[in-house]
């Protein structure tokens, strides 16, 4: 019954469905490609572990009968629902390595099942980890303390509830992932315009929980933007805030559930507010000698008031390496979108302002209108963007093939930019050279999100990895990078939240006053400790 | 001492300066006049009682010999930070009624003389009352509980400390008044734009603390939008985020100190987002048959992404009232403004949007560019502003003149908006008629703020007094205007903060689980419960 909730299956260790998953001999080939893309040498290409090879520790839990039916405790449950979908997490369920999977897997249906499951899980001492899409980059599912534990999938509440299409709104259940949810708000001529990397598993829920970075590169950033009102279960009772459009009654109820990550309550559904679908449409990629002068054009045109739906500036070798462009430039990949008015005054003012710092528009500007059906977004964003979905299904082949990959993100005010970019950017590569050898590598960055008071910028690394070696690799990749942004006043994180793996740098940015508020928030809420513990606060 | 921080005294009873107050004859002609506008009987107009015939119980506490040079606990001191400036605070203090003064006022002059303020109270049991402007209308300043007091005026703590122009960013202290930051930033070309009603006396830390309002009807509609870290002393250390333009890295450290008036620390200082002056503006006054036609066009406006500056509807009797007009239609005061690029597309797409909704412009648009710096502002736009800035000057003749004048504001989704309005205003105008007679009487309503899912409706009461009376029928007014705004699912503030008076509806509108977490909260970082005890949570 669980299984049928899903209809087709998730692999247990990777991105993507099962039946995604290409033969072997086409990931050799792709292998093949990437290395020599990249300029690694030749390396053997690897099998996952199949799930009938794969061996747990037996279920310290049995559920009780009121709840056998919404719950699994055999392997591929267990095993899907064991780890995230970081580098390090992918590595371990290509090999079969799932030390610490949930004893249980629980798929209630609505509230009144969600409820039973927290008691039950209060009464045993139990973790209980709310379980969306799975696809944490930080260890935020994946419980490594010592009590047993169960997790919380909440995939079955899917539907979009209720519909305010006079305030452009909508009541959306946790579970729904992006694709459910689009396709049902469809129907009503409306989009939540929410288009995380993760997008086709991670869920309404769990962008909440983790103040998930979206769509817009300006003004609504986070998924805080978005969200009108949120529902959550906690083991002391609802939490539910009032449907407002703005409030000053308070610190904000909604604002301190938004990025709790599980450890105060498992949000059941929220108000979320919605779009038109935008018709027109302007975009341009520009093109510029360097990072740094595409990097001026970008904070001109954050602190313009012009808004700019898309305003990402990838660095040369990561433009060539997404194939948006390949002529050694830095590219801007910029777009405006409205549902109400034409943009051109909006994009040629842009481009003005991109000018101003030596940009060049790379092609004609793509200007398009609500009855342009047909037409295609810009080149440069199109191409853009489908690279950016395709990326972690690209990197279940990169493990196979022996490549390390690993991406950061965080902010920063512009008065540090430059410094900070460069230093973060060293610091990954010392580390690439020292966990990997000398040979080739690449450490590419981008700015994902613009703000009139600073940028988030987005490293990606590729190197090889030494098999058998990746997680000591990876550690010590991300251990340096981490500890370059904490130190440069950065943030751990802009929008992939904290979870377990990020513990080490936020337990430092944050204040300590707020840390002991929000422990003792926690303890008001959740007594027994049982949610998420060791996310956020805690001991794992 | 502590007197000459300000320079010039402030009116011990009501708003502004001791030379800003006029000679009773005047006050007398004003009174006339105001009571035939609204068709109010003649009345006697009173005087303020005067400091010299104030009498205050004697303090209960003295400062130690440390901290002497820096505190007060004369009748003029105690007095002026006895009560905020809510309509029933300017009675009260125009009738020398101030049961329960604070026993001290202290004003700390940096932070570890604020330290060592707070450790000497924690010593005494005593409550601390932060004080900034003490523009406080929801009761914020007014501790009502049986401890000792020591009021802590921030207002010598008035500095802009650095300005990081590349990130278009300032820090500044907390006791600085709007126009003491206004005045610093100013040299820099550079300015908040945050521009509350108060905005001449109150201060950032207050603003930040109470979630105040400001200048901008669309975006960027509280200061909590232009805060980018804030720094606060708490009982048990100091609160001190990082800078950062975003973050994903937990519930946000900032959000839960904002909107915290006081409770939970004693803001110092903040880094706060400015601006380069303005100097494109497009500004249009748009008329409308009916306040309902107008709120669509609102409705169309906040939902374009146009993001105009201002976009503030008046009812019928508001415009007349504020004398922004006096044609018997509803009037929208609609700008534009940037320091970037002209604003023609913007203002012609605004009022065609408008015309759609019956709007039609009253008088020309008007267009400036930077260099027309003679130019004067939009006619709707300035009369209205002007009219804004002077109300609680207003206030005090009204007092005196036997008017009651109260204002509450609340935010709905636009879905229930129309009923909402309804109710709301029905419910103001039938406590009125109860509370002082079936005679003439106003209860108008304009949008301040207006959102993609919702608006801001601020509501206006004037209606004649019975002297001696008045915070009895100003009691009933506020408790059925507030029964009635909770009861159709508004919010008890949107821009006014809770303090003390907006208790029992805040304390049924947040979530128990978050007011339990709350509670915790607070008793993590100050756990004698010292500061400003009563507001937000606990007893007076």
């Amino acid at each position: 019954m669980p299984q049928a909730i899903e209809g087709r299956r998730l692999k247990h260790w990777g991105w993507g469905y099962e039946d995604q998953q290409p033969p072997h001999e086409q990931v050799v080939q792709a292998a093949a490609g990437i290395r020599a893309h990249l300029g690694f040498a030749e390396s053997e290409v690897e099998r996952p572990v199949a799930l009938a090879d794969v061996r747990l520790r037996p279920p310290r839990l049995e559920p009780p009968a009121a709840l056998a039916e919404i719950c699994a405790a055999d392997t591929y449950q267990r095993a899907a629902h064991a780890l995230g979908k970081s580098y390090r997490d992918v590595v371990r369920g290509f090999r079969g390595q799932f030390d610490q999977p949930p004893d249980v897997v629980a798929h209630p249906r609505n509230e009144p099942e969600l409820s039973a499951v927290l008691e039950w899980a209060e009464a045993e001492g139990a973790a209980a980890i709310p379980f969306g899409g799975g696809t944490s980059v930080v260890g935020g599912v994946e419980y490594t303390g010592e009590r047993p534990s169960v997790t919380v999938d909440l995939r079955a509440l899917d539907r979009v509830l209720e519909v305010d299409a006079t305030s452009r709104a909508a009541r959306i259940q946790a579970g729904a992932t992006g694709p459910r949810l689009q396709e049902q708000l469809r129907e009503h001529g409306l989009t939540l315009r929410h288009f995380p990397q993760s997008f086709e598993y991670s869920t309404l829920g769990g962008w909440i929980a983790t103040r998930a970075g979206g769509h817009f590169a300006t003004l609504w950033t986070h998924m805080d933007d978005l969200v009108e009102s949120v529902r959550a279960l906690t083991p002391r009772g609802v939490w539910q805030s009032r449907r407002l459009p703005g409030s000053g009654a308070g610190p904000s109820p909604d604002r301190f559930l938004i990025g709790s990550e599980g450890t105060l309550g498992v949000i059941t559904e929220a108000w979320v507010r919605v779009h038109e679908k935008p018709g027109y449409r302007a975009s341009a990629g520009i093109g510029f000698d360097s990072f740094e002068a595409g990097a001026e054009a970008v904070r001109s045109l954050a602190q313009s008031g012009l808004h700019p739906s898309n305003c990402r500036l990838l660095d040369a070798a990561e433009a060539a390496l997404t194939r948006a462009s390949a002529d050694g430039r830095a590219l801007l990949v910029l777009g405006f979108e409205s549902a109400d008015h034409p943009l051109d005054a909006w994009l040629s003012r842009a481009i003005e302002l991109c000018g101003d710092h030596g940009g060049a528009p790379a092609g004609e500007p793509v200007l398009r209108r609500p009855q342009d059906e047909t037409g295609e977004r810009g080149e440069a964003e199109g191409a853009w963007r489908d690279a950016f979905l395709q990326a972690p299904y690209a990197r279940d082949r990169l493990v196979a093939a022996g490549v390390i990959s690993e991406t950061f993100e965080t902010a920063i005010t512009w008065d540090r930019f430059g410094d900070f970019v460069s230093t973060v950017r060293s610091a990954a590569q010392t580390a690439v050279a020292k966990a990997c050898g000398d040979g080739p590598a690449l450490v590419t960055c981008r700015l994902t999100h613009a703000y009139p008071d600073g940028a988030a910028p987005y490293f990606t690394v590729l190197a090889p990895a030494r098999r058998g070696s990746e997680l000591e690799q990876w550690g010590q990749i991300k251990a340096a990078a981490s500890e370059a942004i904490a130190g440069a006043g950065g943030t751990i994180t802009h929008h992939h939240a904290v979870g377990r793996d990020h513990r080490p740098w936020y337990d430092r940015q944050r204040p300590e006053p707020f840390a002991a508020a929000l422990r003792a928030a926690k303890a008001a809420v959740d007594p027994a400790g049982i949610l998420n513990p060791g996310v956020l606060m805690g001991e794992a």
